[in-house]
């Protein structure tokens, strides 16, 4: 992790655009910045056309105005390499390196993302242009970062895409007989006796192979990630001490490993859209998640939209107050700023509609007071940067469990990864409860509880620490439809689920997904939906039982002790009041509680904390005032809090404590790392 | 507009495809013609493969034969070229000028419309063909009028398209660079250096550019508008006497802008199949826009299917008098006739289950008699044909706007132009006022009342159109995401509505779509739905405001005087109560009523009048008598009406009225041109 | 119709595919099969590539043991062609033989099923394999039976398929005169004038041609049999005395004439899989279909999931006993044994999650013990092969009406075939009434009762069966959309149901689909929905009235005397209540009844019988104990039954009765052919 360079306190900014506007706007620009608090902006991510207008010809005169003008303005560069939106003229001269669907359709230019991220030529006409923006301003004293790239995602049935398979095929699997092993092609009789037949899982007759989708994901995020490391190379070796990020976008359809690609950056970026209900939680979810990719430390929120959220195909406009508690939300968990896409709203293009900070409508729309309001909010929440988030649960997240769960042959439509995570992770944050996400392979001593959902597939080392963890005094949760397969996406025979067989103490001899609209009564009077099984209990005891249907009296939750802690097992998919009452009641046995005890629903409380002081980030996510019990110095309005603290309706509050419980008033650290 | 030659008083007929029968089959036809008051058939429009079963070898016997027989029962001939529909033998001959869809299928021979419009070697087939059937057919005494090819609608992404929409665009924008600004292409760096880089809008990763969308379609517009013209200039030479048109289709994907390819035509012909309810309504809101894309003069209704509607994907049967009332219902706007697709029921092919006159059934079924009775209903009412209508009100029509209000990157799914337009034309409708389109950028002074429902684009010809309008006393009113944008479709900055600022006397802040099914309550206690505005009033007043939410006490809908007129805003999708209740109080501010006061519910009247008299056509769409309270000459049953009309359950009647109020017995006009 | 070799009781089995296990496995399954009573297994569906490793090279050993391991336990084999699943060495070598979609899409290996069935490379590369595999095996001692292939059901579009579409289409229609005739291109001018013109139904631009879609399915299904046969004659030819089946797979989608290609086969064999609700009536669906296709004798149950069913996307578990009673209700229906797909679950592979005889979880889980309790039970039931089901009532089966209804142009969607079918066969069987399928242009004469629903198509030799059927007696009901075309589907003109005008005595003026949602009242107070019709007598009387709206008074129900017979006709989709009521009193007029009368609801029986004996199935569909009133000797139990049978809930029972009605106990036969 390292810190965009001559930036001391939160990054504020987003992407800035100046080479859509005449020279007088960036002026104008530069000085709403200055009132907004803006210290980074994000150039040139969609200027490759503009930049190199035909092959191996720069035009940089325009980018140095820009950025000596930025710097004059005093505020920083987060300098991007353009390459997620190829020129015209490069599809033209290079058809081959144009995508192909999974149909054999070959896309054409005139939207972004247009390239296969295989193809040679695509591969050295990025580097050149990366190459050529490392040499010409990797000493600018504007440049604070480089953006490399921008929300790799792409995929790719070309050849060239075949060809790079294969060669990941051989790095992974070795030989064709370990790779038909693998794959289980002995089913269907899809064996290959030579690696030229092995391609991406182009259209079939019918159903697909699952293992070569799975695969397939996990080549496509290492392929995209060489394409990054290529590029961070050539940056690195031209300015050694800027920092380089790319920014990470999330959503089922992405294939990218970011917890993997984490290892390959100086800072964890994460562009945050949520969509339709929750946002509160969603950002919540997101923020975790990008914490975890970053290991646990700082990040930065990259792209946000101000003030709007996607909802039914709209953009529907936040409520005074949201879009700063949403930002505060990522800073709590991490973020070392707020940035936003984009600055100014564009007047033509694909995302002319797209919310901006400065609108079509001008800096006297309100919601340019709101980012102003938010640019003077963050230099006093600085300091927390030096907190750390430290969760008491952690819900495993497993990229293959997450692809693997994609493939359209599942003996169920129910056993949706994300959903599941989504749930267990609402249930906490409803709770007031911290959650971290977290690989199960790790050391996971530091959870007083670790919930698993869906986790389809597990590695021997993934059970091996799982099975470490409850026999030291862990707490355990482990849905349905998790331990099912190996890496490979085998299934574990003998029974579900497999790989945590033991530390469960059950079997489960059956599945019994119920038709659509079905329930079962449980013996506590709450029900199950959707998905059910016969559990043969192995050493567990019975927590729930199911009260009606082929399975009454059978176990439904079970608990098992195994050494010194406790695995519960979860064998349906229960309704709300099921799901509450045994996660409180996990909860309970494993001494989880909420950051700040008898906070008023709706309100958010997360802390960050070093070994002085706590810094604690209050959101109110509720249209009313409300108390909040707390003792310490508040932030925003540099004032003591004294036992009760008042939070305004979509308000929010950061108070610092002294790890001793007083008020840490005399704090005065900056982050730095 | 020219009169089909050789006939006097109103078209009556439809296609006639009689290649498909024997010739015994053909005589029985024009006896049941005569029968019918037929006097007008459309022939030949799918007879491509017929008229030249191999390239340049034509054979007419049959069609010679056919046009005799016409002739002979006194009936005449709407010729067709063929062209719609190619034989298999050009798509084997010219694979190149089979279309080609934007994700790249070319398509197969095997159904109608199967050929790329701009492709050279489909245009010399075409004119080909038009032209030996000018040559043969110019001086049948039969022939009244050319019908060019069909229904002019289809798409093609080729690389003959590209060719041809690159010198479109040549045409439009001049320079390379011109286009650059255009289309924004700064944006996602899509910058063109060279023209062979500009490619029709094929299948791309993400949003298309939706500047070249809107662009895409004005050129197949004009691309198809040209092949109109060749065949035209053909068919003029050969008989510069005979009238011609093309039948219009209408619906959300057709990219023709009829009312400028109206001015290549010598009659504007329509093709009207409303779909699912509300038949009436959109019979009229089709008559309507064909009387506006015939500059207000007559047209002719070319096609709609006898005895049924399509309705959930069935063919529903109209109610007895139905039929009639509809076809009224086009005469009344300005048809000089009623015709059908088609004569007699197909036994075999794509269309076997299309109504027809003559249905498999046979001439004794009903539909038939109700044929004959419509035809003896016609020719009582061709005087009216003298009549023009005149609307109070204009409901503004553009087509660029409908174009790029398809685009997929909108701020919401709400804003739909043909939706907003049929919403205003229906209001009217039921509220028994008779509407014109109109393009703004014209003379708008002989309007009381024009409504601007959802136009998107705003040329300043037309900004400056309806500010003069206003000044000189119009009566305005203006919905949410209206002038926009400029011709481009690039945002007009500072707020919107940006070319209606000064008018309006308003400046939209910010847009606020609400989530689905949200409501916002307006302070009279009606409701908005899924779209509001924060309204900063610049010299209007307020008319109605938000109630409750964010927007509470904000203008929701707004009145501005504006030189010696008014200009009303409204902000927010209203629901129908609130919609009404404006509308309501707009008409009476601008003196805007009924055509006949006092008219029963469900009862429409449409008045046609020329220097001295009058024609109201008297719809009655309910299944109950109704009393009209009309005084005149009723044509249909040819007795006075004094005071009181009793129509029928379903009726029509056709009233003749001196300008000055009474009842014009003496009439005895024919129509002319 | 021949017995598999070897095998003297029913048989009892599944899928074995042991080449995706160790050798260790294989011994331990041939033990637990001999503990479930299993006596045949299918190898080898899916080895090609195992078999055939690289083209011409044959690896035989591994299939040598699993025979002989097989003859050794007694097991006996069905030796499955692998030739549904083509190596990926076959694709790469031969890509020309991928099939290709009606857009163009070129599908890729990686599934199975991929393969053009016309292309040479294919045929040629089916027939050596199968070659091969005749050769080698046809005197192994295990070798019971052959396997053709799997689930003839692909379709293609590739210039093969033009080719072979072009031979078929001379072979059905002569020359290109009577082709455009039969397919009516004069309608939209697409009249052939080269057979190079000729083409599957590719992609075009609208709707495509009726005929040649319906042709297109004609030519795929003997195309398809084509292949099956040039695979059967060599395996006949190796093995003279081994009976050759292919398994069929019945859906909507499967371009297979059943009934005509059972002429070919030895054994007809179906693969059973309902989905969704009323597992019991698709199931006796399904294996009346069989019998039908058997020609109304013995055919053989090849797969069916062991112990669930799909709905809604998710695999089911049955509940206790349903899996032995649908096995039963396909023996009930002529099935000589009862086959699963798959013996053991597959660890890996596209169907992974597919249930299994012996699932992931082990022998131990409850699917085992339920598979080993039906493979007790048939033994018992072997003697009850020697009776045929005798049904009182014929449904009208056909596969041209099935496919021309699959058009996507028909006057209304509500115009399904299957619905209409299972509807009709769904009365039946609540009715307790055992229901055959069968042509219209056999002898009907056997039946009391034929249903015609939907019979879009008929042909002369048809229509002059179900004549001379009623005029002699028989009671026959025809529904709405039935005899509308003649073979190629051109319209009967003069009014439908024009093949049964005579016959039922009503001539149809109108087809009058009614709009979503639309019901029409019935004289008796039930209900009509989606389609009415206007219905002119001509010798009919009138059942029920339509009574409201336009069709007010007018018949929707008719009989007509027509010689000795009745035939009514029913021009609406009746509502439920209508319906029952209508074929309620049909049965009553014709005498048709349960076979057993007094039985409880849920309750099912079918009868099987030969000269001498009866064997009645009872399955108790409910879950509750029953009292069912039969006198006989109880198979199951071994146990005489005296006036009343007990069947306990979900359970069976099998009584054998002496013709003359007493119980049946001397009897022993064993079945044979």
């Amino acid at each position: 992790m390292r810190w965009p360079k001559g930036l001391d306190g939160l990054c504020y900014g987003g992407d800035w655009n100046p080479e859509q506007w005449p020279e007088p706007v960036w002026r104008h620009d530069l000085a709403l910045m200055r009132q907004a608090g803006v210290n980074l902006v994000t150039v040139g991510v969609f200027a490759w056309a503009r930049l190199e207008p035909e092959p191996g010809r720069f035009t940089f005169d325009w980018l140095d105005r820009i950025l000596d003008a930025a710097y004059e303005a005093g505020i920083r560069v987060n300098l991007a390499t353009p390459t997620a939106s190829p020129p015209p003229w490069f599809s033209l001269r290079h058809p081959e390196a144009l995508p192909v669907t999974a149909e054999g359709v070959r896309l054409t230019h005139g939207s972004r993302d247009t390239y296969c991220v295989a193809a040679p030529a695509y591969r050295a006409a990025a580097a050149r242009v990366a190459d050529a923006l490392a040499r010409r301003y990797a000493s600018h004293p504007a440049l604070a970062m480089w953006h490399v790239h921008n929300e790799y995602a792409t995929d790719c049935y070309c050849d060239d895409v075949a060809a790079a398979f294969r060669r990941w095929l051989r790095d992974r699997h070795g030989g064709l007989s370990a790779l038909n092993a693998a794959w289980g092609t002995a089913f269907w009789g899809q064996q290959y006796h030579h690696w030229d037949q092995v391609l991406p899982p182009r259209a079939t007759r019918y159903l697909p192979n699952p293992h070569q989708l799975l695969d397939f994901r996990r080549f496509l995020s290492d392929e995209l990630r060489a394409a990054f490391r290529e590029q961070r190379d050539l940056l690195r070796a031209a300015a050694p001490d800027v920092p380089i990020t790319t920014n990470a976008v999330f959503g089922d359809w992405v294939p990218v490993d970011h917890r993997d690609w984490a290892n390959d950056m100086d800072l964890v970026s994460l562009d945050a859209y949520p969509e339709g209900e929750e946002a509160e939680e969603q950002t919540a979810f997101l923020g975790d998640l990008a914490r975890h990719w970053a290991g646990g430390r700082s990040w930065l929120l990259m792209e946000q939209a101000p003030g709007a959220l996607r909802h039914g195909g709209a953009w529907v406009r936040t409520v005074p107050g949201q879009m700063a508690r949403l930002s505060l939300s990522h800073v709590a968990r991490g973020s070392r700023g707020v940035m936003f896409f984009q600055w100014r709203a564009s007047a033509a293009g694909a995302e002319q509609f797209h919310p901006a900070m400065v609108p079509h409508a001008g800096e006297h729309a309100p919601i340019f007071a709101e980012v102003r309001d938010l640019g003077a909010m963050l230099p006093r929440l600085a300091e927390a940067d030096a907190g750390e988030v430290s969760a008491q649960v952690a819900i495993a997240w497993d990229a293959g469990s997450w692809w693997a769960l994609r493939a359209p042959h599942l003996p169920s439509p129910d056993v949706e990864y994300l959903a599941a995570l989504r749930r267990a992770h609402r249930w906490l944050w409803r709770s007031g409860v911290t959650a971290d996400f977290a690989d199960l392979g790790v050391d996971l001593s530091r959870y007083r509880l670790v919930l698993v959902p869906s986790h389809f597939l597990v590695d021997d080392r993934q059970a091996a620490s799982v099975r470490r963890y409850v026999e030291r005094g862990g707490h355990l949760v482990v849905w349905y439809f998790s331990g099912v397969a190996d890496a490979n996406g085998h299934v574990r025979l003998g029974g579900v689920p497999g790989a945590f067989r033991d530390v469960l103490g059950v079997r489960v001899q059956e599945w019994r997904p119920l038709p659509p609209g079905g329930t079962v009564a449980l013996d506590d009077g709450t029900l199950a939906t959707t998905w059910c099984e016969l559990v043969e209990l192995a050493g567990a005891e019975v927590v729930l039982r199911y009260a009606e249907g082929q399975l009454a009296d059978r176990p439904a939750v079970t608990r098992n002790r195994y050494g010194a802690g406790s695995a519960w097992y979860v064998s349906a998919r229960l309704a709300d009041a099921a799901y509450d009452r045994v996660l409180a009641a996990v909860s309970a046995a494993a001494g989880v509680g909420p950051v700040v005890a008898g906070l008023p629903s709706g309100v958010e409380v997360v802390r960050r904390a070093d070994g002085v002081h706590s810094w604690l980030f209050v959101l109110n996510h509720t249209d009313r005032a409300v108390r909040v019990p707390v003792t310490g110095w508040e932030l925003l309005s540099d004032q003591s809090v004294s036992g009760v603290l008042m939070v305004e309706p979509d308000g929010v509050a950061v108070i610092r404590q002294e790890n001793d419980g007083v008020d840490g008033r005399a704090h005065g650290r900056v982050p730095g790392d």
